[in-house]
């Protein structure tokens, strides 16, 4: 609970911008997964970087947690307040602050969505290449280091952040990173705050490495006889060196789910979704070495979109696939599973998930950016059973036991956030503690995001 | 000094491996530029992570400061041991432990150089694509964040080391990363220990990702009219999206240098030197539209080298560009700057830069890694001239102010050691005190590398 004087100092901060309405705090109070819902003791929704930093020092004098807050998309529970606290909601702060086409970089607010962004590029002949399925705000897919379909050719946050303001759990404001496109100046801070989940301050400034818009773009559809041939297909064509620019998995009842939610009518079976860009011929000469390739592993019905308007429906459906998913199965929330392997090890990952799913009583689609190695199981729960519950989280469990004993992470992009905390010591042993004296050093109240990543302090 | 029991430990622990002889410690007092010389109380040569972890008890235990050597390389003094201390040479923990071609990675210890390493994976088809001009340890490289000609292409140690491990100040032994493409498993430790330059720990073991070689390459040296034409040039081709993997650049003194140097005929004048990697389709149009863009700009004598030997005799003047500058002028040392800016700022940099030496009394060849905003000028100074040592540190700290009011940093490649400390506050601001509480939280007794990158403690 927060006090009288900080609830009065707060108030003369932000006005009517500061609330504490049991609708606003229950919006708040749940992200999109399976973690339970917790509510803050307040919202707050600044406007500058200044405001954050005087709430930082509001915090730090009255000692309550401070948590980011963006679109509310992610799944482990990043942006709850699972220990109390003030949600610091950055909506207000969602403008363009400067592009540099010259430079291909933007300065942005960590509150724009990655859709807005894209939209005030396209003009530019530029665009932010990370695309999560969901429409997350800039600043929280820094804060959780995320990265979806086109990472694979692009990266994820991690290489196309350069630079961040960032205010301290003290209210300090530091600036990491410059506007050259590398720097050897000193501990990487803009490395360390993408992906520290609000954990060690508040995003308030992003700097963003832009890509150009490829002079040609080509997308296909094409099925696979199996699961397993789909994989392969996918790690001989990586392994080929293709410069993908996507290339997604859907298994045989994500391609079911997708059909019936998105009016598509894909054959019922495993298949890629792919995507080149370059100039033109280099995008025919791509396309033309993926397809012998697939061939090799028994591809059909290759359809193949070129017109942006056939582009668009196809990733709109892929981005879909978590809603049809859940669509299919009325009544159910979801445990997504967020499992990452190297490449040689997929077929392996994605067959023993496959029978280990098979044997237990729940449906559980797979789908995913295998180019990274990158897949999720969609676990769907009756809403309140508590067998299918336990079975979703031992499947979990053992997914991400797999994913470390094949060499990869527990999560390629989901983050830690409270959904994934008691696994990161088999993860990482004794670096999960140096996390911790990381924290502790910058945070040393625990204010900032409690109960989230790291061990307990 | 160390003290007599320690000296008794270290003997226990490294035997004929530990030397405190004269000649040993000379051999590593000095680095490659113009940082004086000083030499550690020791040094021992780890064979094995074990041993390096029983070194960090010992500093523990006694208090004596731990620095790591490569190859000695560094350009800023990152591996001397200003405050003393022992000396922790790396060259017999220089093994390749695994390759793995399916995933494009390989593991190695920390002493083994770039040169080295690019051998032993030849006959893989894959190699490390961070180039600089040194043959550095890949340890060393990585304790730098260091880059090179590639990093246009390729990216810098950022880019390219996936996991470490760490021996920290308490002898504790950290693994980082996975050998997953990617992660979002807590705070990105690798990238915190690459280019901490031995502040946090020792680098006993890192895994790379590695490149297919280039189906095909093709190099080209081309010159310009003035440094301005050059310059415009490469600002032009990255804009265009050219997908480079070369593109670097000399002015006419270099080229005079390298000609006198190397016994290459270059034209007296501005040069770029580029290379192209890709399939021969590919490499053919990204020549073309390279050519047609330098045409605009005057280029001349177009010089192209495709096959594998007068490549090599290429790059490999321009890799002994900075050792042709030194023998230019005999009886000298160098002040290597090492300035990046966004490339839009390069133009305007390079020709600040040009003036500013041209107005001084020093012979200063600039070259550089102009795709990334990278540049070098060489200031040649005569040894024990102190006016001439006074006037090529005023006009390094002025390219360092320049690069910080263009948007870039004081460092592109080089990194901070002992040289570059005295301008990090006005790099990074409040920034720098955040890397020092990092570093007291992960080293408090201040004896990894102490003297270096951060605040003083």
């Amino acid at each position: 609970m927060l006090c009288a004087a900080a609830l009065t100092d707060l108030t003369a901060l932000f006005g009517a911008r500061l609330s504490t309405a049991n609708a606003v705090l229950q919006q708040h109070a749940q992200g999109e997964s399976h973690i339970k819902a917790s509510a803050p003791w307040a919202v707050v929704f600044p406007e500058t970087t200044e405001e954050v930093a005087r709430l930082g020092a509001l915090s730090a004098r009255y000692g309550f947690p401070l948590i980011g807050w963006g679109a509310g998309t992610s799944l482990e529970g990043q942006a709850l307040a699972t220990q109390g606290g003030v949600t610091v909601d950055f909506t207000r702060m969602d403008r363009v602050l400067s592009v540099s086409p010259e430079d291909m970089l933007c300065v942005v607010q960590p509150g724009i969505t990655r859709e807005r962004l894209n939209e005030e590029l396209r003009a530019t002949g530029l665009f932010f290449p990370v695309d999560p399925g969901a429409n997350a705000s800039i600043g929280g897919m820094a804060a959780t280091r995320a990265s979806g379909t086109a990472a694979v050719r692009y990266g994820t946050m991690r290489n196309n952040v350069l630079g961040l303001e960032v205010v301290l759990a003290d209210g300090g404001v530091i600036r990491t990173g410059t506007s050259a496109p590398k720097s050897a100046a000193g501990y990487d801070l803009t490395a360390l705050m993408v992906g520290s989940e609000g954990t060690l301050g508040l995003i308030t400034e992003l700097t963003l490495r832009l890509t150009g818009q490829p002079e040609a773009v080509s997308s296909a559809t094409c099925a696979f006889p199996s699961i397993t041939e789909a994989v392969d297909c996918v790690i001989a064509t990586i392994q080929t060196g293709i410069p993908m620019a996507r290339i997604e998995f859907l298994d045989e009842m994500t391609v079911a789910a997708c059909n019936a939610f998105s009016g598509t009518q894909l054959p019922l079976r495993a298949h890629l979704l792919v995507e080149f860009h370059g100039s033109p011929a280099g995008v025919a000469e791509q396309a033309e070495r993926f397809g012998e390739i697939a061939a090799q592993f028994g591809s059909e019905a290759f359809q193949w979109a070129s017109a942006r308007e056939d582009r668009s429906r196809l990733w709109k459906m892929r981005h879909d696939a978590y809603r049809a998913i859940l669509a299919s199965r009325p009544g159910c929330t979801a445990l997504v599973t967020d499992l990452c392997v190297p490449i040689s090890a997929l077929a392996e990952a994605v067959e023993e998930t496959r029978a280990d799913i098979a044997a237990s009583p729940l449906p559980g689609p797979i789908l995913g950016h295998v180019g990274d190695g990158n897949f999720h199981a969609i676990l769907l729960i009756n809403e309140g059973d508590a067998t299918e519950s336990e079975a979703a989280k031992a499947l979990a469990t053992r997914m991400a036991e797999r994913a470390l004993r094949l060499g990869g992470t527990i999560t390629g992009e989901h983050g830690i956030g409270f959904g994934k905390r008691q696994l990161m010591a088999a993860e990482h042993g004794a670096a999960w503690q140096v996390m911790g004296t990381v924290k502790l050093a910058l945070d040393p109240d625990n204010r900032m995001n409690p109960g989230k990543l790291v061990p307990s302090l």
